[in-house]
């Protein structure tokens, strides 16, 4: 089976985790070769810090898929150390709200050194994974650098002629990590998304699976992303494979992460259904916990309740594994009709 | 006292650290302000690795004026940890032969960052020592990039039509951390140095020092390359001060470091005598060793003899002293003529 997966950071990392696993107790189709993941990695919330090109996403589906993430945290590298961090603090160096390890610091420093001579994100990612061997074949959205921005209220800042509150935009990681997305977001802007091409193989992974999987990944900063660069979206609407999706929502809240700022920001209710909205116009199926079963779905859309707590690496392949059932069944339908 | 010294690394740091122990023990002449000590650090060993600006020389001197040292070492940070150097190692990522420690990184994210913003190195000097307080003023003898290239036998290569055995370049750092010095340089090439400019405030602190200090620094390599900027050696004949040096070739070997495989490399036996003919254009005093005294010196070099084993703190200080002594006395001399 050719399985094409879109993907954000933890959330995404965890539920990849849990296909490989499935995939291991699910034998191809008769006449198959073996099963194929190729991951689309979100990169609008990579950030340079230090001089240093950072790529959160990829770089935790990497190191989940590799062996080398931290397991509780679910980023970052396990058993980091923080010498380089506090020689920066020392020095002053900003912005002091990200915090980097020492090991995850040579990964950037590797990527940082081949982008600056020349090298495309994908193929730096590439070289990174020849390390890690994540069992994916993992594909930045775009070689193009994308950065989301956060428009939010400027508390120092004098209010517009008008009376209306001064705004300023921040680095989607500023927002994040330093204000925990506390401060309201007025807009999400994908800076430099527009101009974005997808990286070579993304359109190709999209046409040729067997299934499009959309992972618990947050929506709007991570999934939404990757849509909104220029092709995706219509490659996903155009595939033969169904495409089917885990909600990242269960009952009104994100299972983790801030994904409720988010939709808020893009006045989206948090929900599985409203969420499953944004992607009614290729969504074939959608996995919601059993408490949302009674959601009022778009349209189309095949509705399968099943346990989607992630609590450990059995019931993740569980997820992954009624995902690709509920796939399956969809082809079936599809080639019958 | 105007005190300007160009130095090296370890030995450069050591004498240095010496000096200002030295002078806190000497008040100021009446009427004097206090002393100012200004060092004219060698930046022809810098190198770029893993993306990182590394200014070894430079590096070595503020960590042991700031008290950052490794001490035994010499060089390097105390307490250093090496989390990024492993992960480099485990991406495969070149060379493997330096190693860098990582809080001597953070130095180098800083600088590599500050550089990549557009400011000149002496300023990314000023602001990494505005951390440290070595309690000298540290300007990199150029803000121009100049990197010492050393010209090796290739022994995989074929040898040339006529016979002569095939070579090739290495940068000085290969050469010195990976080679140990010990394959025969045929040339010492200070690369950017005939279109380098002496940074900011280089020859205004020669011409308005009260004193010139060459400390044990190699002398090809180091206060060599230092010379070798355009305007630095003409404004050291130049200058009113008295120029006096601390030869590092004690007997005929250099006391650390490998100044005699660079001294061969340029024809120049490793001697204290030797040594000092090679400043014979502006050198008024040398300090060698006892058992160097009856050395045949250049003319009108004045000649003392001083233990000059760096072995402690206040052994180092007695040699700062004792220059400046000399120096004293040469420009007494100098006025009394």
């Amino acid at each position: 089976m050719r399985i094409t997966a879109l993907a954000g950071g933890v959330g995404g990392a965890r539920f990849l985790r849990g296909l490989l696993h499935h995939l291991d107790s699910r034998p191809p189709a008769a006449g198959d070769g073996p099963h194929e993941v190729i991951v689309i990695g979100n990169t609008a919330d990579d950030v340079t810090l230090h001089g240093l090109r950072i790529c959160p996403d990829l770089d935790t589906v990497m190191y989940t898929l590799g062996g080398g993430i931290h397991p509780e945290q679910g980023w970052g590298r396990a058993g980091e150390t923080f010498g380089v961090a506090a020689e920066l603090e020392a020095y002053g160096a900003e912005p002091q709200w990200f915090t980097l390890g020492d090991r995850d610091i040579a990964t950037h420093l590797v990527r940082t050194r081949m982008l600056g001579l020349g090298y495309p994100l994908s193929a730096v990612t590439e070289a990174l994974c020849a390390r890690w061997q994540p069992g994916v074949r993992l594909l930045p959205m775009s070689d193009d650098p994308i950065e989301t921005h956060v428009v939010i209220d400027d508390p120092d800042a004098d209010p517009a002629p008008d009376g209306s509150p001064a705004v300023k935009a921040v680095h989607f990681q500023e927002w994040w990590v330093r204000l925990h997305a506390a401060a309201p977001a007025r807009q999400i802007l994908a800076v430099g998304i527009d101009q974005a091409k997808p990286a070579p193989g993304v359109l190709d992974a999209i046409a040729g699976a067997d299934v499009v999987v959309l992972p618990p990944s947050n929506p709007v900063v991570s999934i939404g992303t990757i849509l909104a660069v220029p092709g995706i979206r219509d490659a996903i609407r155009a595939t033969r494979a169904p495409v089917v999706g885990v909600s990242p929502i269960i009952g009104g809240a994100p299972v983790r992460g801030m994904a409720d700022a988010c939709l808020t920001a893009i006045g989206v209710e948090t929900s599985a259904a409203a969420v499953a909205d944004l992607y009614a116009d290729f969504l074939g199926g959608w996995l919601v916990a059993p408490g949302d079963h009674g959601s009022v779905m778009p349209d189309d859309v095949a509705l399968r309740a099943v346990p989607l707590l992630m609590t450990d690496l059995e019931a993740t392949a569980a997820i992954a594994g009624a995902a690709l059932d509920l796939a399956q069944e969809l082809a079936g339908e599809s080639a019958g009709r």
